[in-house]
């Protein structure tokens, strides 16, 4: 069995954390993990917000997200997904690559206007969700991300969407929560899974072989 | 920096891949860790079809995936949601559950309640897009285990869906393909990306620290 299948067994969904603080590095890790995950056309039409405020997290905690892991973690990140699509964004992105890779603009424009004819004439709603999914990308990553660490997340959709938002301000910024996740350690002596076999459907289920 | 950012560094989504057929081993540890990305309450509500057969192959990428890399990779996998949740799925589930754990199901009542609950009052089309994105989440599980293993993966959504569906009777089987990756090994003559420079959007945008 390979490290990593050895490492994505150990991980859990932790319902318990012990408040301990994760590294910087390893967050810098799990961080630039997510950065690093491929989006469709590469926009990356979301950002990630990373709340370690102890007010804030008390906050969020009592509004939103009643889970007692939202307290106990380290770091609390908000994947929030663009609620739409814009022609800036879009031109944002292009001039983005060509200082990337030292080219012109224009010899960019033709994969320009394939990714202003495929997103743009989609409705706002086919946008956010489609801008959702490319976080969910970001979230694998960084769940395998952490478990490589050895730092516990717990990934959660069960919370107070427009709550969340109006606290951190997101629908300003364009934004909507799509998911959060702790980050911290586990706490074995509280969370009563911490010893529970993992339940997964089995390969001949889950996989179709053609 | 880690190993690990250091192979999230070297995958890019190849466009042309030289045939090269991944080892067993490899594929296995890929496939492993998308079963066992996390979802919503556990629920797993998709499948990941492994394509190798070379005739199916082609007749995807004549009718549905025009890239080269379909015919060019080792492996095809196609994730497809489910198209609904059904009452059923959720008490397979907690049988499931019992079983690994040695538990009764009615030990898991309260549990089953609470996701009966929540899924089955949300609609089909809600339940779609909630199973697309715990398919990502494996996506993303993906993405990262074939960079750890050296494999090249390129995700694509830019696919015939209802042609992809036809062909490989998902309709009949409940479930709508999402999103594809090809598996196999960059052909660096080819692939005019190879040597491109990554693109991503830089943390102080990306991230938003609070």
């Amino acid at each position: 069995m390979s490290d990593l299948i050895d490492k994505l067994k150990w991980r859990y969904a932790v319902k318990r954390m012990n408040g301990q603080i994760v590294p910087e590095e390893k967050l810098d890790n799990i961080l630039e993990s997510i950065n690093l995950a491929p989006s469709s056309a590469g926009l990356q039409p979301y950002n990630v917000l990373v709340i370690k405020d102890k007010a804030l997290k008390e906050k969020i905690h009592q509004a939103a997200a009643p889970q007692p892991q939202v307290l106990e973690s380290s770091h609390l990140l908000v994947f929030a997904a663009w609620e739409k699509v814009t022609h800036e964004n879009i031109s944002d992105y292009i001039k983005l690559i060509a200082e990337t890779r030292g080219i012109t603009t224009e010899s960019l424009s033709a994969f320009q206007n394939s990714i202003n004819g495929g997103i743009l004439s989609r409705s706002e709603e086919d946008n956010f969700q489609w801008s959702a999914r490319q976080a969910y990308i970001g979230l694998g990553h960084a769940l395998v991300a952490a478990a490589v660490e050895q730092v516990d997340a717990t990934p959660m959709e069960g919370f107070n969407g427009p709550a969340l938002d109006e606290i951190l301000g997101l629908k300003e910024k364009g934004l909507r929560s799509v998911v959060i996740v702790t980050l911290g350690y586990r706490d074995p002596e509280n969370d009563p899974l911490v010893k529970a076999k993992k339940v997964r459907r089995p390969h001949e289920e889950f996989f179709i072989t053609l």
